[in-house]
C-alpha cells in the first residue's frame, strides 16, 4: 500500500514511561493513538447504530474476517459495497485474519503448513482457511487494515508446540505479504511465541525484517495470569520496530489497557466493554457496577457523574428496569456507556501522554478501580 | 385540568371525507393530528434510543400501565422522574389504563363493580385494579394523557356481555373522572360497545356529557373483520364530540389507519409497526418485505427509495444478514424504519388534508399497497 494512504507518525512521548502518542492514517480517515477499537464482529457492534458507535469516541472499528467469512460470506459483502459500505461505517475498519477464531470457535480439525480445516461453529460445515485465502477474503471485505494469518495455540503449552505454531506463523506472514494486492490495505503481522520472552524476540525480530507497516502481539489474554502477559508484552513490545504501529489484540480490562500503553502499546480491541454492558456490568472510575443489583432499584444516579453518554442521562434504576424487564434498550444504553469509558480513558491517556505524566495518571486511575465502591471485574 | 396545559384545535378539514388536522396542546408540547403513537410499554419503543424514536418523526409516545405497574412499580418510576424523567423522553406521552391488558394479557380472575382481579402474567402475583387505581397509577407514572379504567370483552360475545361492559366502563368512567386530581394530566374516556352500533352511539352520546378533553375508541381491532370494524368505527365517530380529540386504540395496519382517518380519527397507538420491524417485516408504499427472504441476499437497494431513516441508509442484503445472524441492529433498524413510515404516511395523510385531496391521496396510498410487489401483510 502506497505511504499517501496509510502512514503512522509519532507525535509525543511519555518522558517517564515507553508510552506515546501518534495517527494512525488509513483510506478511511485518522486515528489518534492509543485508540481502541469496539469489536463489530458480523459487521456490526451489536446493537449499536453507527452515529452511536461515532457518539462514543471511537474512530475506527474492528470487524471479523471468520464470522464474515461464514456469514454472509466475503462475496455478498464484497457485492454489497465492502465493510464500509455494508454497514455504513465510513471511518477505518480493521479486520483480523480468522487465526483466532480457529483457535477459540471452530472445531478445528487439522493445520497443516498449508492451512487450517475447520467446521463452522454455526453450521458444521468444512472450511480452508489458508494464509493465501485470509488475504484474499480481506481484500473482498475491503477492510483498512488486514491481519496476517496467525496460528495460535492454548496456554500453557509444550515449547516444542509455542516454538512450531511461531515458525509457521512467520511462514505464514510471508506467504500473506506475496499474496496482497489490493493498494488501499495495510497488512499488519501478528508476533506470536506464547510466555517465553525468547520466542517473543525471536518472532518479533524476524517479522520487522519483513518491514510490515504495522504489528500486533497474538495469543496473549488466553487464560494466562496477568503478570505473565504483562511481562511477555513488555519483552515483545522491546522487539517491536519502534516506529510501526503497535496493535495488541483481544486486550482487555481498562487497568490492561493502561499498562500496555505505559510499554508503547498503540492499538486494541477487545468486547469487553459490549459483552459486560450487555450482561449489565458498567465500568467507572470507581471500578465496576452492576446494574441488576437491588441497590440501585431507586438510584436516582447516573453510572458516573460527568459521563456524556446516553446512559449517562438516564439513572441507574432506569437502566436496572430494563435488564429486569428484558429491554434490548438495557444492554444498547450499558454497551454505549462502556465503550464510551473506554474511549475517554485513552482520550485521557493521550492527553497525559502529551503533559509528559502519564504515570501518575495511570495511578490515579488505578487507585480508583481499586479503592472505589466494591467492585465486580470479570 | 386547565386548558392552558391541554387543548385540541381543528386547524383543517377535508372537505370531500371527514378527515381533519388538530394541533393537541399538552404540557410536554403540541402534536399534530392525525398523529401515530408508537408503543413504549415498559418505557421504552423496544431497542430504540428516544433521539431514535424523535428522528422518525414521533411526536407523542404511549406507555402501558399494566406493565408499567406491575414492573418496575409506579412507586419506582414516581421516584425516578415520572415517565418522561424516567425514560428520557421529553415530549407528550398517553397512558393506557391497564384495562385492555387485564382482557389480552392477565389472567383475570374477577371483574366486580368495584375493578378487576388478576394475575400477573410475569409472576402470577395476584393484584387488584380499580377506576380509582388506575387514576391513581397514571397520576404516579405522570403522563400528559390517562386513559380511563374500561371492561374489555371479546368479540364475537354474547349482546348481554357487551351491553354490561359497557354500561359497566360508563359507571367507571365517572369514578376516574371524580378521583382524577393532578392539573397537569388530561383524562381521556373509552367508548365501548362492542360491533353493536347502537352500543356504541349509546355509550359516545353518554360519555360526551361528562365532557372528557378527549374520547377514545376501545375494544376494535380484537380479531373481528376488518369491515366490521370499519363500520363500527363510522357509527361511533360520528356520536363522539366534534371538538374533541378522537384516538382509535390499537389500531392499526396503515390501510386501517387512512379508513379511520377518512372518518374523522385524530390518534392511534399500535405494536404493528415495531413488533413486525422485530420479525423483519418491512412496511412500504408497495407493501410488504419480508427481509429474511432469500431473494434480497444480494439485494443493494434501501427498502424504500426516498424513506430518510437510518434502515434505509443501507441495503435489504445488509438488513438480511442482520436477522439471518441474530443481531439486534435488525430488529432495531426495521422498527426504525416501520414507525418511519408510519410517521411519514401519516404527515402526507395531514398534508392531503389541507389540499383538499385525502379521498384521492388514500386511494393512491391504497392502490400502492395493492399492487406493488407479493405483500406479506400480517
Amino acid at each position: 500500500m502506497s505511504d499517501r494512504l496509510f502512514s503512522f507518525q509519532i507525535d509525543a512521548r511519555d518522558e517517564g514511561t515507553g508510552a506515546r502518542c501518534g495517527s494512525l492514517t488509513t483510506p478511511h480517515g485518522t486515528v489518534e493513538t492509543p485508540a481502541f477499537m469496539p469489536v463489530g464482529t458480523a459487521a456490526t457492534v451489536k446493537g449499536l447504530e453507527v452515529d452511536q458507535i461515532h457518539a462514543t469516541g471511537t474512530r475506527i472499528l474492528l470487524a471479523n474476517t471468520y464470522h464474515l467469512a461464514l456469514r454472509p460470506g466475503e462475496e455478498v459483502v464484497a457485492r454489497l459495497g465492502g465493510l464500509h459500505g455494508f454497514m455504513g461505517w465510513n471511518g477505518p475498519i480493521l479486520t483480523d485474519s480468522g487465526g483466532f477464531q480457529l483457535f477459540s470457535l471452530a472445531q478445528t480439525t487439522k493445520v497443516t503448513e498449508e492451512g487450517a480445516v475447520f467446521r463452522s461453529h454455526i453450521d458444521g460445515r468444512l472450511f480452508e482457511l489458508t494464509p493465501e485465502g485470509a488475504v484474499r477474503i480481506q481484500e473482498m471485505l475491503g477492510s483498512d487494515i488486514a491481519m496476517v494469518l496467525d496460528h495460535v495455540v492454548g496456554l500453557p503449552n509444550e515449547e516444542r508446540a509455542v516454538r512450531d505454531a511461531m515458525e509457521r506463523t512467520i511462514r505464514w506472514a510471508e506467504r500473506c505479504r506475496r499474496a496482497a494486492a489490493r493498494p488501499d490495505q495495510a497488512q499488519f503481522a501478528i508476533v506470536q511465541g506464547g510466555l517465553d520472552p525468547r520466542l517473543r524476540v525471536d518472532c518479533a525480530g524476524r517479522l520487522a525484517e519483513l518491514d510490515f507497516p504495522g504489528y500486533a502481539i497474538g495469543g496473549l489474554s488466553v487464560g494466562e495470569h496477568p503478570d505473565d502477559m504483562i511481562r511477555t508484552l513488555e519483552a515483545t513490545v522491546a522487539a517491536m520496530p519502534p516506529g510501526k504501529p503497535r496493535y495488541l489484540m483481544g486486550v482487555g480490562r481498562p487497568a490492561d489497557l493502561l499498562e500496555a500503553v505505559r510499554r508503547g502499546v498503540d492499538m486494541f480491541d477487545c468486547v469487553m466493554p459490549t459483552r459486560n454492558g450487555r450482561n449489565a456490568l458498567a465500568f467507572t472510575d470507581q471500578g465496576t457496577l452492576r446494574l441488576r443489583n437491588l441497590k440501585h432499584r431507586l438510584d436516582d444516579q447516573p453510572i458516573e457523574e460527568g459521563c456524556p453518554c446516553a446512559a449517562c442521562l438516564r439513572s441507574r434504576g432506569y437502566l436496572r428496569h430494563l435488564f429486569l424487564a428484558g429491554e434490548m434498550l438495557g444492554p444498547i444504553l450499558l454497551s454505549i456507556h462502556n465503550i464510551t469509558y473506554y474511549q475517554r480513558l485513552l482520550a485521557a491517556a493521550r492527553e497525559a501522554i502529551k503533559r509528559n505524566c502519564f504515570e501518575s495518571f495511570a495511578a490515579r486511575k488505578t487507585a480508583g478501580w481499586a479503592n472505589g465502591e466494591p467492585s465486580d471485574e470479570q
